[in-house]
Order: structure tokens, then C-alpha cells, then sequence
């Protein structure tokens, strides 16, 4: 573990750079915009996607600076959702990792177009990647395009508002969270490994990976929403009860959601299994969504 | 004029057939936000981009297929542009081409999701651009994604925002309408060059082409807003000055911007001289837009 703590500060440092790198520059017109895209990605967050990213290259040998492109376009990305979903005609939520939210921190129309260009900037990143070869950066744009779009992430949001209040099955809440969580986290296992070498069987694995570690994710947050404080998750805690939205913990209460998450994490390792110790820092990552404490 | 006006015809039906298919099935789940995204891109528009794409294919030689992908990529940034602009926290338009605005229509988060969705689709599009070699396509990414972030069109909207209700300058009137609508405008004529085979020369002569006809565009939307009515436009007219916007004819006068239209249609047919025939569609273009009514 003492290993995988220090794999995790160095990625850690290597995202921030990167990101810091990736992002435009505040000197650079429109200030205000630059500044709150800045201020939307920098400094907060656990960044599970670009380790998933850097953690899949390892399966493939990527090299960590074709990696670097795609953890910082799908950290954009989700970075882009967050802002658009605190808006007030989204959660309308104030608080995200400690800090008052861009819409708080700025206004409304300085948060749309910080989550509109943030979406836009992940595409810029991938597009310029001189580290990834052309066939491979296009797989990239495809990847993060499809996953991010109507059938993936923002098909997922519209889904969870249309049921606020409303009762869910629970294939319905699977589906809803494939798509609003799990597509943009697939991505990421599946965009690190296509920097590197890998064939279908390969990916097929790394894809019952994604899908257990990103159902598992969910199952998590929404036992976090119940069980945490507000200073612990850096968010507004009990936000799903007091919304009114349909959540595992809701649909089959505490005990089995959290047996759920100790199965899928099974799981997750499972479909590792033919890797090896290629496939190390996946399998701990496993470890660190169903374990994490906020 | 009459073979130009059966071009427009026919060239308007195959965008609109292109964009159709382009677009999710609104049968796929989730349909209501696949039916937003259509109401806001079908049945509308004078698809002014998509002509300069195929219009700008035809110099370079460009099949019409590859063109369609451009076409489409670029006209879904337009309509997602449209979309989030029209929301409350910016201009809080009820009217897009003579029928409610898609928040109105719909939601406000609705709205929000259609066009960050649509954006992603665009990418999609380019992403799936079969017709286009990869390399190619790759530069379709990154021409669209530079032309719609931070530093076009999106910094250009924020720049707009800023300078509501202030005096500008001339020079940073034009810097924002550069940004703003220029650099999607330009990005069609280099996207539907590219599609084709063009040298560094030839492209910076339509770079020129662009400059002048994006911003006549910019000039002659401020001449129509104070002379057109809104049955004619399809959107509220006179809602610059109702929101104390610096224009074009606030800052020179309706004489002089019309003499500066003139005088940029000029600019726009000089820069094609080198192409000869091949650039008759781009020139027809540059007159359409200057002479437009809506």
C-alpha cells in the first residue's frame, strides 16, 4: 500500500502540472473566462479519472506523456459537468470541494461558458497530443466524444432530472448511472490503454473492469451522501434525500448497498486477473473507490 | 444568380438531410433530450456555415461527403451556441427563428443539456467522418474546437457579456465579433478547404476571404436588428439597443456601417481572385451575406 500511496502523489503532481499546462492561460483575453476555467479544474478534486487514465496506460504500456493528454481532456470534461450541474437550473448547489461553486464564485453566465469552453478545451488537448499517433488520438476524440454526449454522461443527467421524485427499478437506476457516471469512467480505462498497445480481448476485460468499478462508484457516493458530513465531502451531504432522487441506498437500503459495493469490487479484480502485475495500480484503484471516505 | 440560387437549393436540402442523420434518433433513450436537440438544429436557420463549408470545398476539390461531416460538425457548435445564449443568464431570448427558444420550449436545464450535448455531437460527428482521411479529420477537430472555445467563439460570447452597458472602442468591438462569430465563420471556410487538397498560400488567402465576410456579417446583423422588424427576422429585433449592446451602428452610425458592409464585400471578392472560378460559390456567398434582409 505504502507503494501505491506514492504511485498516487507522484500521478497526483503529474495531473496538476499537466492540467495547469492544458488549461489557458489567465494572462491571456478574456481574463475573467480563463481565470474561472482555471479555478473550476485546479486544485481540488480526487482526479479518479486521469489515475484511471495513467493506471490503464500502465496495462499497455503508454507512455505517461500520451496518457498526460487524455487524463486532462476527460478531467475537463468532468470538470465541465460539475459546473453545469450545480447551476441553479441543474442541483443549484453552493459548495463543491470546499469552495463555493463558479456560479457562486463568479455568476450563472460566467459558469455557462466555463463549462461550454471546458468541454471545448478537452477536444483542443486531445487534438494537439504530439505524444499519441494520429489513428490513436482520433480514437481518443471518439472515446471521450461518445461517452460525454447525449448516449453517455449528458443523456444520463437529462435521465436523473426526468425521475427526480420519482420511484426507479433497479435495472432503471443502472442504466441512468452507466450513462451519467460509468460511461465517462469506462472512457478513462479505456482511453489509457489505447495510448498503448492492446487487442479486443484485452480491451473487453478492462471494459467488465470499468463497468464494476463504475457502478461500484455510485454505489459509494450515494452511501457517502447518507453516511458522511458536509466539511468530510468537500459537497453539500444528504443533498440526494433532501432532492428527492432515487438512490441504492434508497432502492435496498444501507447493509445491501454496501455488500453491492464489496461485490462489485470483487468483481473489478476478477476481470484483472489476465494481466497480471501490468495491472497493479487498476486493481488498487478498485481498492481506493469502494474504500474512499469522501 | 439562378444557378446560384439552385445551388443554395440544393446544397440547403443536403445539409438539411445531413444534419437529420447526424443527429441522435430521437427513438433513443433519453428521447426528450434527443427530440430538444433536434427541435434546436432541424427546420430552421439559413445555414450560412454549412454553404461556406461546401462552398469552400469547391476550391480545394473536397467531396461532398467529407464536406457533410464539417457541415454538420460546424452548424451543431452554431445551434448550441444559440441555444445557451438564449437562456435567462444571458440575452434571455423567448424567439429563435420565429418559434419559442428551446428553454422556453422546453426547460431551462433542458436547455442546458441540448447544448452542451450538441456541442459534444459536433465532435462526434468529426470523430465518425469516414469520407475524411484521419489526418485530415484531426485537423477538422482542432480547427472547430479552437474555433468554439476560450479564445473564439465562447471567449467572444464572455467578452460580449463584460461590455454590456460600456462604451468600446472600434478595435475592441471588432477583436469581440472576431472571436465571437468570426472564428466559427473562418473555421467553415478553412474546415470545407480541408476537406480538400490546399497550400499555406491558398489557405490564407480564404483566411482573408473569412476576415472580411465574418465580420460584414457582424455589421450587417447590427444594421438588420435596427431596421428589420421581428416577424422578418425570426428573432426580437431591436434587442441591442434594449440592452444597451455597443453595435456597429451605435458606434458609427447606420450610414457608415452600411458604407463598411460595402466596402468588406469588396475585400472578401479581392481575396478570391487567385482561385477563379473555382471560388464562384464563395464569392456568391460574401454578396448573400451583405445583401441578406434576416
Amino acid at each position: 500500500m505504502n507503494d501505491f500511496a506514492s504511485w498516487m502523489r507522484v500521478q497526483g503532481a503529474r495531473t496538476e502540472t499537466a492540467l495547469d499546462q492544458a488549461l489557458p492561460n489567465p494572462d491571456t483575453v478574456p481574463h475573467t473566462l480563463h481565470e474561472a476555467m482555471r479555478y473550476a479544474v485546479l486544485g481540488g478534486g480526487k482526479r479518479v479519472r486521469p489515475l484511471l487514465v495513467h493506471a490503464a496506460g500502465d496495462v499497455t504500456g503508454a507512455s505517461a506523456e500520451a496518457c498526460d493528454a487524455a487524463a486532462c481532456a476527460v478531467e475537463m470534461i468532468h470538470a465541465y459537468s460539475l459546473v453545469h450541474d450545480d447551476m441553479p437550473c441543474m442541483d443549484d448547489d453552493d459548495l463543491r470541494r470546499g469552495r463555493p461553486t463558479v456560479h457562486k464564485a463568479y455568476d450563472e453566465a460566467t459558469a455557462l461558458l466555463v463549462g461550454d469552453a471546458l468541454q471545448t478545451q478537452a477536444f483542443i488537448v486531445l487534438a494537439r497530443a504530439q505524444a499519441v499517433p494520429p489513428e490513436a488520438r482520433l480514437k481518443l476524440v471518439a472515446e471521450l466524444a461518445v461517452a460525454s454526449g447525449s448516449v453517455g454522461m449528458a443523456g444520463g443527467q437529462a435521465i436523473d432530472l426526468q425521475n427526480v421524485g420519482k420511484a426507479m427499478s433497479r435495472e432503471a437506476l443502472e442504466a441512468m448511472h452507466r450513462m451519467k457516471t460509468g460511461a465517462l469512467l469506462r472512457a478513462s480505462v479505456r482511453m489509457g490503454a489505447l495510448c498503448g498497445e492492446i487487442d479486443a480481448q484485452g480491451l473487453a476485460a478492462l471494459d467488465r473492469y470499468a463497468a464494476a468499478v463504475g457502478l461500484a462508484f455510485q454505489v459509494v457516493d450515494d452511501i457517502l451522501d447518507v453516511t458522511a458530513d458536509t466539511a468530510t465531502l468537500g459537497k453539500t451531504a444528504g443533498k440526494d434525500a433532501a432532492h428527492d432522487k432515487p438512490t441504492y441506498v434508497s432502492l435496498m437500503g444501507l447493509e445491501a448497498a454496501r455488500a453491492l459495493a464489496a461485490e462489485l469490487r470483487q468483481s473489478a479484480h476478477d476481470a484483472l486477473a489476465g494481466f497480471g502485475a501490468r495491472a497493479t495500480r487498476l486493481a488498487d484503484l478498485a481498492d481506493l473507490i469502494v474504500l474512499r471516505t469522501h
